[in-house]
């Protein structure tokens, strides 16, 4: 069994209580928060606080709160040499305070509020400074059903940026798609199997090789066609050109 | 049952010539191209020609050929007056010489040589000059489990530009993500279950509403970290600005 307190109220706190309240050998013994009026609807199943005094002794402080908080905070709590572990993907381990036992516990995944979220399809990327420490952050992840990775501040980093890519940039493109459908009455939902099809695809494949298009193949009609299409939303044509200079860079193609 | 003449040897050609013969009520009744030497692994299984003198009356003859050769291979076609249809998602229907009946039959979606497809996820975008031939290219679609949508030249247009930006240039930002990883050592497997959610959202959710991360919400203590991590690929860099002001214009906020 291993004990653990949470703190913190926001989306990622919110879907790991969730995860460890259903995962047999997880003990959420208290959930805290700075403001309780967030947490009041869980007041009947886990013990809440909102005084850093208060805490009891558990294997894993876990804190799931703001990048900029976590080095005060950590710094605040009235006890040492317990295992104390943040969340965030771009907060080294040594922000936390060194009187703890530090680890990373940084689950890789996008969250939102409402949507409900099969841990499975969450790697968490782990670091920790001593061994001990390491399997109690690799164990929790394990019961609730996680891939883990072992990963250190610099690689945390690097995946935090990445999704960013994958994820922010990616909708982004989703949302300048419906912009340039909507501008001639088309349908954006016509593409949703496309958007599917697109991230199925490098599943299996690497992206270098799951490429195609006119900006591969260097299709000079077609890109000025596009290019044409966008003459009146310059953001969106800018957005073309360095995506398809990017693409061509990859491929060893020549610029536009 | 609707007797078809396919013209072109392409990924798209041999997709649909697939689900062509796998489909109840649709006839192959040839199979045309150029070389004859690609089409020879299927000439067990329906008759391949490479003259254009030798094709038979059918209820359609469908184009999957490349853009530039559909307005003058069109021209060639020695008979008038039956209905043929290109599979382009840029080129009119008016390229298509007036001699023939004529329509557009666009399968919005990417089309590798080896993947399987499931045609139920393929919308196919439909254009005719007559309601006669809308209903035998909409027939064909339903018939081979695919969802149809009547779709004029412009709005066929558009969409073809927005798939590139959900396909092409989505796939880009994979790749630059595989890049940045790889920086470091890190995995880029660890991003894919990531990847599919990302897709996944916006089946229900606008990609508006969907957006989250740094850019939406201003964090400008996160981006400068992104930034430092940047410096020294100003290509990936320049996307990231670039990207992050396309955000921040949509979601109202202010510019890096």
């Amino acid at each position: 069994m291993i004990s653990v307190v949470i703190i913190g109220a926001g989306n990622v706190a919110t879907h790991l209580y969730r995860a460890f309240k259903a995962a047999e050998n997880i003990s959420v013994i208290q959930w805290y928060n700075r403001n309780l009026d967030t947490l009041k609807p869980y007041a009947k199943e886990v013990e809440i606080v909102n005084d850093l005094s208060a805490l009891k002794e558990a294997d894993l402080y876990l804190l799931a709160v703001s990048d900029d908080a976590i080095k005060s905070l950590t710094n605040k709590l009235p006890f040492e040499n317990r295992l104390v572990a943040h969340t965030s993907g771009s907060v080294g381990i040594y922000d936390i305070d060194k009187k703890h036992k530090r680890g990373v516990f940084y689950p890789l995944q996008s969250f939102s509020k409402a949507a409900k979220l099969d841990f499975a399809n969450v790697p968490i990327c782990i670091e920790a400074l001593e061994s001990k420490d390491y399997h109690v952050l690799k164990n929790l992840a394990i019961s609730i059903g996680s891939p883990t990775k072992k990963v250190n501040t610099d690689q945390r980093r690097v995946l935090h940026l990445a999704a960013v890519f994958v994820n922010n940039f990616t909708n982004q493109l989703y949302r300048v798609a419906h912009e340039i459908t909507e501008s001639e009455g088309a349908e954006f939902d016509l593409l949703k199997p496309l958007i599917l099809e697109t991230a199925k695809k490098v599943q299996d494949l690497s992206p270098y090789k799951a490429q195609t298009g006119p900006a591969k193949r260097n299709d000079k009609k077609t890109m000025r066609k596009h290019l044409k299409l966008l003459n009146e939303t310059p953001h969106h044509k800018a957005i073309y050109e360095l995506l398809t200079e990017s693409i061509q860079r990859t491929h060893g193609r020549k610029k536009l």
